[in-house]
């Protein structure tokens, strides 16, 4: 039996072609992009090409506002850094409950470290984000607000263009962490009020170790990473080419082939999701059903512990996750389903399915066999289950 | 007639045993390190083993010693940004005129921006460490010491063992920017008292976009990019995992090689330099020349611009470098140069020459016989050298 991939949030299979497209910068147009000699030449073109494509993923006005990083994180960092820096005399950060750690860990040491305030949003129980809080929180000090395009866990969007307007009616920068938006919603920057935008590479089938900041022509960026003038001194270091090619190709693939490729994944989602709850009673979609990322289902098994379904579905040769891979190895149950009130019982046992364009019909039906037992087996070992009854619960959407 | 590659010390040509170590994580093992599944499991093992052979090249006593980061400049921001942070009350950097611009750039934004002071030692004419003015300058506001182990541009390696306990007298921590060194010089930081080193994959035939910090088990680490809970909570965000395991492969590759691989990069860089100083007039051999990289040469051409030679090389098929590429585009010449005081009609026509394993006879040949024409064709526009007239100084050493 095939292993089942459906841990696509966390990160995806580099496409082939992507790989193809990397190979000749390795080990035949090795040079440094900085170098005046033809070796150095070869690969400027390289990543002239890139640049183009992922900028026509982005719907960007010009090639120049993507700055190459190592990662969303370094992205998500290095926005939040420069609008402290540039933002004069404003040092307040809005943001919300549910974002990445990257954003999470890093207010928490500006907190901690530099005395900047950070609001967090709430988000109501289907995860939608309060809006009219978010207005509130906005102000004079606000120095940038960053709320995610997408959330990692349950796939609910937020209104990103309507809340980039909000933040520069109180002139404030908006910055966004598209790391789960990128290649699966249709973007369009150049017309959208966003100011500064993460994506990593590794979740839309490029490889790890690269990523982007999209910055708005006009708005200054303090680099974090100093030193060499590359990237117009706003991203310093040796170009990571074939890394930056290998994004450009998938930036490409994800543009061609989104529109056909949401499609059919989402179709698959919804038969997996639509066929767990009917076959599996306790079971509750989290995430707001009415905005979601078309790949991602989250689905809490009420009375039983991620962890354990996690076993015993790669045991199956099914992988999948409990919240992100970036928090795993933590006990509390996900930061972003406690702030959306999803009772302790559940939260405890929510799984996220993430699909990608490799995914196909036969995996869905491998996870609609395999799961009634594991949460079978799972439910007869749990204390409250037996006390609860099986019963108690009907199967039921938040 | 073959391209000559003589640009070593700006990048290196990925080895193809490295690449084949690296193309399964693409699309085949390609799970996210921290994820608990199979997929992430298969690839937690490749990484240790990446970490072991690091390990073994720079003799470090533990391998968790290694933190992965995006490259050389990231090691190098992460480690003087965290000596701030960690050394209470101490504010003041000890460093040298001719560190490579990961280190001057990031030193001058923290004159500038936090006050921080720094010291930056002279070096004589060969390009040697003036170590009385560095002990002079320790004292019990270093927060750190960063002396780079060899330079970049000419190569000569300066006494970092020396300089690390120097350093740890006065309280200091003590950092060494190795990019240039690591996979050139024996190194054995176990028995060392450096607490910590960079380096960078791209020198040394693994990909651009990964590097690595070592950090003395003992030494507190505060790390630059925040997120998830990566390498021990040093350094954020999804493991680049075909990249460390490029590394990893290149680390043993070079430790496996470097006695041989010395003793044959040496004997051609050195057939270069005699070649080319017997054949020129006017030719200074820069850096010093018992105690520098077995790859490196650095000859200024007196009455000449170092860009038309590279010009005309490139021509020719081949590549070499007028000081870093990290510094490219400027019109001023080289800092290294300039500290070491080497006259300024002779720093402008400085080149690099930098070999690797990769070169062969061959490649000496063919830069023997395009460089006299080359600089001849040069002078001949020259209104300084007319002037000051082709026998006015004999070919010297500095």
């Amino acid at each position: 039996m095939r292993p089942v991939y459906l841990d696509n949030n966390a990160t995806t299979r580099v496409d082939p072609a992507v790989v193809q497209e990397m190979l000749p910068y390795f080990s035949e147009q090795f040079g440094n992009a900085s170098s005046m000699h033809a070796f150095g030449a070869s690969v400027s073109g390289a990543l002239k090409t890139a640049r183009e494509r992922l900028q026509a993923l982005l719907g960007a006005e010009f090639d120049h506002e993507i700055v190459w990083t190592g990662g969303g994180t370094e992205s998500d960092n290095t926005a939040l850094l420069s609008a402290l820096e540039t933002q004069g005399g404003r040092n307040e950060i809005v943001t919300t409950q549910v974002e990445h750690p990257a954003i999470l860990n890093l207010c928490e040491w500006l907190q901690k470290s530099r005395g900047i305030k950070v609001h967090h949003i709430p988000v109501d129980a289907r995860g939608r984000l309060d809006v009219e809080a978010y207005r509130r929180a906005l102000g004079p000090k606000t120095a940038i607000a960053s709320i995610m395009w997408a959330n990692n866990e349950t796939g609910t969007i937020f209104p990103v263009e309507t809340l980039a307007e909000l933040a520069h009616e109180a002139g404030a920068l908006f910055h966004t962490d598209a790391v789960q938006a990128v290649g699966k919603l249709p973007i369009d920057l150049k017309n959208s009020e966003i100011d500064l935008l993460s994506l990593s590479g590794h979740k839309l089938h490029a490889p790890k170790g690269i990523g982007a900041l999209y910055v708005r022509k006009g708005v200054r960026l303090r680099p974090m990473i100093r030193g060499g003038h590359q990237e117009r001194g706003r991203r310093a270091g040796t170009e990571n080419v074939p890394g930056i090619v290998g994004l450009g190709k998938a930036a490409e693939l994800a543009l061609a082939h989104m529109e056909e490729e949401n499609t059919r994944v989402r179709a698959l989602r919804d038969r997996l999701e639509k066929g767990l709850v009917q076959r599996i009673g306790n079971a509750i979609v989290t995430g707001d059903q009415d905005s979601r990322l078309p790949n991602t289902t989250n689905i809490a098994f009420e009375f039983v512990e991620g962890e354990g379904i996690l076993l015993l579905l790669n045991k199956a040769g099914i992988a999948c996750s409990s919240g992100s891979a970036c928090t795993s190895g933590s006990l509390e149950p996900s930061h972003v389903l406690r702030a959306m009130k999803v009772p302790y019982t559940a939260a405890h046992g929510a799984i996220r399915f993430s699909f990608s364009r490799d995914n196909v019909e036969e995996d869905v039906d491998q996870v609609l066999e395999a799961m009634p037992p594991v949460i079978e087996k799972l439910r007869a070992l749990s204390p409250f289950w037996s006390k609860n009854g099986q019963t108690q619960f009907a199967p039921s959407y938040v």
